[in-house]
């Protein structure tokens, strides 16, 4: 059984000012908790319908559906769900790529780029303090277990973009063509949000504008999806640098 | 006022039976509806609750909220209902390149995969018999007027690859590095479903396998989203043909 002090608990969790506060979040489905089980992340209670779980330290609480039901925050509950600890930072790599988000405000966007990071081995993602949290259930639930293998940090991006040494990259409509431009090895990417880019304060720290040229007959006035342009922009990124080695 | 029997026939617009029964289909929204007026697509009827549009023919209903929410299948219905009719097909060209969708089940991933297909030119779109329905109302909403500019066709693909002589090319695991393989400038690039990947039979049908090298550290067993790997896909097809040229 949950114990109604458990089910506060967690319920509470899908708001971010009590993830921060607990620093905690919830993985759900069996799938997605063997993945949050094999990283680095800290377990700190998990619930389940059956034995679908062999821990290394402590015992899954087993519950009925309907416990599993009032603590899920899916429609359809997937037999297991678990806490686990908000890790902490690391100071990001400087070397490489890091992909920088402003004001992304979707969670399955969120959840696409954190996927599409993963597969390009960019390490660092960095977001402005208005983007969605990646701990929201949506965005965990959209990541795919991708989360437990990146670095992400909020913070003041203005800021940051102008302290740290690295060009900063942003795609613009004014910008140069992606297919042709001269793309850096290392770097910070900026995409930004869903209906209005880049918001202007960043778009000032700026060293290199890029954009994705449009090939439709007729010049429409509508952009690409951020999750569908940060994948073209990744992925010209890191055919430049493996042609180049 | 909307009538019972109008308030029927456009409720039973939201299973794809009654769309093929009638050959309409509900777009919603001023935005979404104006770039539709503004497309080939005939207009039947158009219901609102103010004076958004200027019709060159007829005159649009005028309703109330109320019978708005009754009509819509949003949640938050957005001022304005239209219905349209499904347009004939035309026989697409077989010159540049088509894309083709082997079993896409998601509306939102068929709405991104349909407006990057209007970005990236390309003007005709095969589906298989099972991948989801155009005119699903979800993928209306998720395509944003691009579903205006192409020509989208649902056949039986397998035959359509055979007998067809244009090259059939599709992402496998064992296929050559998109980054370094040559491609061609016209062909039929095939996506798979979500979970699947491209099926069987139709991976019989494939002249050219190309494959998105991953770049993370760890091999994962995880596959790029349906949506990103075709942006990608498009992004690297459209590059070689203005390079080349």
């Amino acid at each position: 059984m949950v114990s109604k002090s458990q089910i506060k608990l967690i319920k509470s969790l899908s708001q971010k000012k009590f993830r921060n506060l607990h620093q905690l979040f919830i993985v759900e489905g069996i799938k997605g908790i063997n993945e949050f089980l094999n990283s680095k992340f800290e377990l700190v209670s998990i619930y389940t319908t059956g034995e679908n779980f062999d821990l290394k330290i402590g015992q899954p609480e087993i519950i009925d559906e309907r416990d599993l039901k009032k603590i899920s925050f899916l429609k359809t509950p997937q037999k297991a769900l678990a806490v686990f600890r908000i890790p902490e930072y690391k100071k990001p790599n400087l070397k490489g790529l890091i992909l920088a988000l402003d004001r992304v405000r979707d969670p399955g966007n969120l959840g696409t780029i954190i996927r599409l990071c993963d597969w390009f081995g960019i390490e660092d993602l960095i977001c402005s303090e208005d983007t969605v949290d990646c701990y929201n259930p949506k965005v965990v639930q959209a990541s795919m277990g991708s989360l437990t293998r990146l670095n992400i940090q909020y913070l003041e991006l203005e800021q940051f973009l102008i302290l740290q040494g690295l060009p900063v990259i942003g795609t613009m409509l004014d910008g140069e063509n992606i297919y042709t431009a001269q793309l850096p090895e290392s770097g910070i990417i900026v995409m930004g949000n869903e209906a209005n880019g880049i918001s202007e304060k960043i778009q000032k720290t700026l060293a290199k504008k890029l954009n994705i040229p449009q090939f439709g007959k007729v010049q429409k006035t509508e952009s690409l999806n951020v999750a569908t342009a940060a994948a073209i922009v990744l992925s010209q990124f890191k055919q430049a640098a493996s042609i180049e080695k």
